[in-house]
């Protein structure tokens, strides 16, 4: 099991208070140090997987004008210890009115403490979920050969079989870091559309296929990507992205879950899913399958020609350059429903089988 | 059962083609009818429950420059009786690219054939789901005493037990018609946040209360409407709204659950949730429990009052038109997770039950 461990973000919040405490009994000014957090500090490791920080700090030093940051960064690392002590969870905007209490260290506005709990994600590196702040969207949702174990309220394990959902599925919760797996599947297949979901469960494709379906609804969540990951890592299997050919598919949403982003390179490490590939569509498949599309607009344009030149994970990979500049030089995009055009099994019957047993035409 | 019983719609769709078939062989201009769709056609029936339309009607007729809207009809009708022959659905986008195949009556872009689809919705005063047409958005997420009846890939009957998630839940499919249900719960609880969802399960409140837990997660998708409208109807429980004190949450969120929308009166009748009550936050429960609250916006202050100048449900009660002015006066909003200030337990333990004790407080 991956699973992160708790005690020492508990061991390492003490550490750092205690550290503080010391520097005010000895009248000395207590600092505290967190990672610069930019796209100018970070790198791309293929073998990693993910965008890394490069390693530049900013100190924090306990001064007049600081004052109040300062109060309010250590008033959260107590929060996230007492939550952790008690294995409760507090969500990012419940964090935020339970401040009200904290007298002139109250914070005036949600985005004071969402900044402060990410200072302090960097600090010790960990991910906001380990420190039990949830964000308030939901994950996502799966179904097909899965059982995730989980706990009752009584503390009791608790085995939810996803192949018995029927037309519905499993939403996966804000914070995954409880849950177990088990499962013999041959591989995840993350989904952009809820849509394209139904489509595929309607099929029975998990069925035939002896997969996992995953419904991202566009963008991943933070939640959703954990528990791709943990899934990936646990069940040692790939993950197949089928997502609409568009550069907002391609980089929203598939670099995003593969990789990680920019801003947020100190978390990428547990969100990334490395074992990821890029199944469709690609601008090929529209030639290969007679797919009608859409012209591109302005704004794919110019997100593709951002990514050519500044994207480090695009920059990494060649097969990446040559789709995009071959859907530039196609002007149209396609969305992963139009394989309907054939017929309403085609995507499933058809196209995913003749993809996934040819994966040399998947890109990296 | 008060499940829409499918072999009228599919008669009803052979009964209007015969009729534009019948004039052609009598070389008459075939007429197809349908209600106006507009908030200047619909009014508010307080015991029905929903906004209903007036009955103005406009009349299509082929001419030169309808042929092509009336072919794409005529085909959307075919499309969806060999869905429903079938036992299919496809999404709307899967329609619209399924009309490629359809030479010079394909739609150009999907408004084009999602207004189609609207048209024959409201001519069959019939909800596109039962059409076999459905949308692409998820449809929230449920917890607690309810078992759904869905059906196997097989065709077996699947008990679906939403007590038995631990922290995730039940994903709500796009297409709610096939569901049966079994329950003893004593009420249902429509919350607008995950976060606020994930707290209320993390408190086990469901179980303490006997009730099921909806998250809508925003504006209420169709599917997520129609789901509790069915459970209200075939368990005979009340639904609570609990969604976050402002004119966001008291029109787009829970007027939209309880009436429906101006712009599709025709389907309102499938759709409100008539047995929906609102819970809060009420501007009141901003006194009486002492919450955290952010000043009103412009945009806030600008819906309240075209609300009390313009919405067919505010002008018909008081109450709502009293609540509305305390909160202008007040000139703040609140949110649902705001009861964290005082604890995070507060809301299960305190707010809720107090509340559902006493349900005079409660909103029309």
């Amino acid at each position: 099991m991956s699973k992160i461990k708790e005690a020492p973000i508990s061991e390492k919040i003490v550490d750092s208070a205690r550290g503080v405490h010391d520097k005010i009994i000895k009248s000395q000014k207590p600092t505290m140090s967190a990672p610069v957090r930019s796209l100018s500090n970070v790198k791309y490791h293929q073998e990693k997987g993910y965008f890394e920080m490069k390693g530049k700090s900013k100190l924090r030093t306990l001064t007049v004008s600081t004052v109040k940051s300062f109060a309010q960064t250590l008033k959260m690392m107590a929060l996230s210890k007492e939550l952790i002590d008690e294995n409760n969870m507090a969500t990012k905007r419940e964090a935020y009115y339970i401040s009200k209490n904290w007298g002139k260290a109250g914070f005036a506005e949600q985005p004071e403490s969402d900044t402060i709990m990410d200072d302090i994600e960097a600090m010790f590196m960990v991910n906001r979920e380990q420190l039990r702040f949830a964000p308030e969207e939901k994950g996502g949702a799966v179904a097909g050969r899965l059982i995730v174990l989980d706990k009752d309220l009584d503390g009791s394990e608790l085995k939810i079989d996803c192949t018995k959902f029927g037309s519905g599925a499993y939403s996966i919760p804000v914070d995954v870091e409880g849950l177990g797996f088990k499962s013999k599947a041959k591989f995840i297949l993350a989904i952009e559309t809820a849509g394209a979901f139904q489509r595929l469960l309607k099929c029975g494709f998990w069925d035939t296929s002896n997969c996992i379906l995953i419904s991202m609804g566009g963008v991943p969540t933070r939640a959703c990507r954990r528990f791709i990951r943990r899934l990936a890592d646990e069940l040692k299997i790939p993950v197949y992205a089928f997502v609409d050919g568009d550069p907002y598919g391609y980089f929203n949403i598939y670099r995003t879950l593969k990789v990680g982003s920019g801003n947020a390179a100190h978390i990428n490490r547990f969100f990334c899913v490395p074992q990821a590939s890029f199944l469709g569509v690609t601008p090929q498949d529209i030639i290969d399958y007679e797919l009608p599309t859409h012209p591109l607009k302005e704004v794919d344009i110019k997100r593709a020609k951002d990514a050519l030149k500044n994207d480090p994970f695009v920059k990494y990979h060649k097969p990446w350059q040559a789709a995009i500049n071959q859907m530039l030089k196609m002007g149209v995009r396609v969305e992963q429903q139009a394989f309907a055009k054939h017929s309403l099994s085609f995507v499933a019957n058809t196209y995913l089988p003749e993809k996934i047993n040819n994966s040399k035409k998947f890109l990296p």
